[in-house]
């Protein structure tokens, strides 16, 4: 067992709901096992900077219902380069910080890989970001609470597309990823998903508009932004081009997805790696991410959760076509 | 008191919360006042069409929660003709409707006026609209729900602003009027308000972050859709320009505004004036709106309600700002 | 006009949502007039502890959205007592407290009152409490969203009764008030109301549960705590005893009605209010409550704010019964 | 490959958010097969009395998002004999009802093990209950949505108890079973949880009121109602007479957490075990139910998912005394 001692804690990357109760997690997990916690604002930024603090118990109190994230969150530049993780371990240094947390995605792990190579001090990460789009966890943490936000949306925009008949275009987020597109599709009873990952969509969409069901008297067509049709801008262009009868309308959901009090689900998988994270580098853990598969606590080294994303189950896909026939 | 039989209710215009309250009240009340109620659907185009269907206390059970309209709702240019209206009238002739309720807005009334010029028929109105832009109620049905659901946006959207530090302009509904925008500037703790109704809108904002607050790490702007800025994108461009540092996002909140369960005082304002149409009806009102002024049910002529607008209060504005610092 | 320095802030009694909104408004417009605002913490409790401190601009950013009070709030008997009060006054003297804005409902006001004429420091209160029992406002801080609340609650609960043709008899707060009750009843499409200001409820609803209509499938019965047929319990009893082929089910919704993010209109109404309180403090009102009737700001005298309370509009009582029907 | 052309579809026992969305899957799924569906009102008692009506792509439109369930649901003594079974059987021939989906929890599989044995047709069944406390799937339908209104309720409680330096003592859904408890014990940051399946939380729970921080300002208890103490009451007395100088309050949940909204995880599982039962009626299964493992389509043997139970992780448990420290 590796002897930690202080643990800094920060969020890098887009936020998500629950951040905070993973940092919850981590701080309390902490204390319980007498190690001290410095939480370090901005990320990647502030460690470069040393915008560090020390944290306690009531640091952490009442924020497991907050979105957002209350050590802050930024891109940095600096921490690409050498020097900026030569001034970053020096702050850790100086701060008697000897172990890490990463909370983030993609990009804080890949930063996270570099720094751990360079430096001997032992960072693990905890899947926080709404795409749901990492190896080595079921769920990422803000995922649920995203698609929540975006059905809820679209059961409103269902009430006024049914009330004009109309056929609305939705885009949700997912850049790289269709896993915010897929779940929600089902879950509104769209009548079809475009996502990155499948180039059919689009295709499938127009085919069903033309030989489907006539007596339809609204449609949900949902888009991750990310899709290769080009957005639903694009993507109601062409549909209104093709059928201008369909009174058909654009909405783009955008960052209302990032926000909100986290889910229940969101708020356990968050504070169950949370604390998993302080036991894994107890254990002598490093440079692996903490995820949740099966419902048993997992670990993945960095360089495999950044390398592969999580597929597409084709019969999900098929779902979505299936129930809104 | 003139001796109703049929009462015809119909939703026009854009769909708002509460509006299916309202139906429930005009059949509920009419069942008690023993009076029959024919359902209209899609507004005006349904009139032309007779595209009716006889109501009872059933056709309205659990539907007061709904949003949207279980009567749909359409545009309709066939009924500007006066053609269209004789095609109308001869169908509520045919099927012995002899009074209307007509709920939706500006433009339902204005139908509604010339209508019951040409025609014998009493014609009474409901203000069923989000913009709360009308004369003759303090508020209209669905413009509390509206507001509801646009703080609950610019709350998700402040979490993330709060963890990236950043400035993030959000369009809200209302083309005419800047009363969406300026309650929920208030609500939100926005940082400014442009609103059609006031032209110093731009300048003041960019006047704030030139001379203002340094140390605030978020801010929220609310921009209305008609404000003569030229809408978010246009206002975003100009902030973006001016102030490069600021780490300026762009949200348009768009449909969501219009769907979702009314709120309870959509619902009140809905059945209160919904049975007080009825009760209108009777009592030989014609060619008014039913509204509600100071808590009471207040009559205004067609006329009346469509030239004018609410104006917007100045304190209210001032309030904006003067919060916000 | 009086040259106000420093205003001491607190909230008293039982909590409701808005109160920090109310508390950001003091504080903001206090800050823009160039007056400080001191905290008490815990309402009288605190005040006679001398348990303040300094609020700025930052003191109250991002609360505007908060449930509850960030000053808490507390019983207090020692400020019934000449000593308690003038402990308290001593410490506001010592901390150069030269006026006092209080945040509650009848006892908040009724402490102040007594406190005003005993001390020469000028008062005005807010109304602040989720039972809109006060007069000189038409709505108080924290009503339209524990109505809300409610009738979010009743909405699940409806959804339940209708999948089992239950009957459920649902109690609401309102000790000495029904005015949740009746609003939310009219909201909620409640078969009956039960409040402390009728004595025919239970009655009405004994003869409708008799001789009305048999094919509804659920029903929903409203009753405030302080009805005086004994609470939701004894309806539920009597109601089983009578018509034991109802399948009956009891629901308290208790203290959730008291917290959740305040709505719009709570926000707005917390706002305007608290700004107006410091400017009326400035124009050398006294011992007043700050309200807001007919949309414009008014003062109340404490004394005639306690004493009275807003009566039952019996035509919103007959329009449950007329709708549900 | 079983010749199914007409397939029954009914819900059973207590109902849960998400069982229309299981209904719909059924009926869409078996329109994409050239099924027919025949539903079935009331459950078991419905079937018994020959309450069924012909369903088509129609009847689930726009119920997705509904909760509660469309087919309506009730206990039914009849169907314990063999006599009501026998009716039951006799119906479904009638009607050319060749195949069975049923929506429900233990007593519903139960009733269908015994019909299934004793009648040659084939019945799969779906986990349609708040509780998730069925083996054969990772969770049940309605499970997510519940957890979600506890944590929504138990938020807002947490707001009044900051407030008033308050112990709440929450009682939560679970007669059987802790594991709504459980979650939303972590979810809500809770002190203790006391839980059926564990006897040492009372115990945990005075203890750590006694020898726990005593800085804390708030604390909520989650009990489940089946835990052995007796409930929240109970629990509350002894708090009370241990600790009086602990201001404590009871809040007992009740029936809001079976409404509502599904969560879109629940909507996505009941699409998907709803699609999969009617191809595992295709397929030849029978006497099984089809839930959800690791992500997988599962089945189950009737008599293995009614007698065993999900058990309790005991890391759970650990985590919300870890946590709440």
């Amino acid at each position: 067992m590796t002897q930690i001692k202080n643990i800094g804690v920060f969020t890098s990357g887009g936020d998500a709901p629950g951040m905070n109760a993973a940092i919850r997690a981590v701080v309390r997990a902490a204390m319980y096992y007498g190690i001290e916690v410095t939480g370090i604002r901005r990320g990647y930024d502030g460690m470069g900077k040393g915008d560090f603090f020390t944290m306690n118990r009531k640091s952490v109190s009442n924020i497991i219902q907050r979105g957002g994230t209350i050590l802050k969150t930024a891109r940095c530049d600096e921490f690409r380069t050498p020097e900026g993780r030569k001034a970053a371990y020096e702050h850790l240094v100086k701060n008697k910080v000897d172990a890490l947390v990463a909370i983030g995605g993609d990009g804080t792990f890949t930063g996270a890989k570099v720094f751990g190579s360079e430096y001997d001090i032992p960072v693990v990460g905890l899947p926080g970001t709404i795409d749901n789009d990492l190896v080595g966890t079921d769920f990422t943490i803000g995922y649920d609470t995203a698609i929540n936000t975006v059905v809820d949306a679209v059961d409103k925009i269902r009430d006024t597309a049914e009330s004009h008949d109309r056929l609305f275009i939705v885009e949700v987020m997912g850049r790289d990823s269709g896993l915010i597109a897929l779940r929600t599709g089902i879950a509104t009873g769209a009548e079809a998903i475009l996502i990155p990952e499948s180039k059919t969509g689009l295709e499938g969409l127009l085919n069903r508009l033309e030989f489907g069901r006539k007596d339809k008297t609204s449609r949900i067509v949902i888009v991750a932004e990310g899709e290769d049709a080009g957005g639903a801008f694009e993507v109601g262009r062409l549909v209104q081009e093709k059928f201008p009868n369909y009174d058909t309308r654009i909405s783009i959901l955008g960052h209302i997805q990032r926000g909100g009090a986290p889910s229940c689900m969101d708020r356990v998988l968050a504070s169950r790696v949370g604390a998993a994270a302080v036991e894994a580098l107890r254990d002598g853990h490093r440079n692996e991410m903490i995820g949740l598969i099966n419902g048993e606590i997992a670990y993945t080294p960095f360089e495999h959760a950044i390398k592969h994303h999580q597929g597409i189950d084709p019969n999900m896909i098929k779902l979505v076509e299936m129930l809104s026939m």
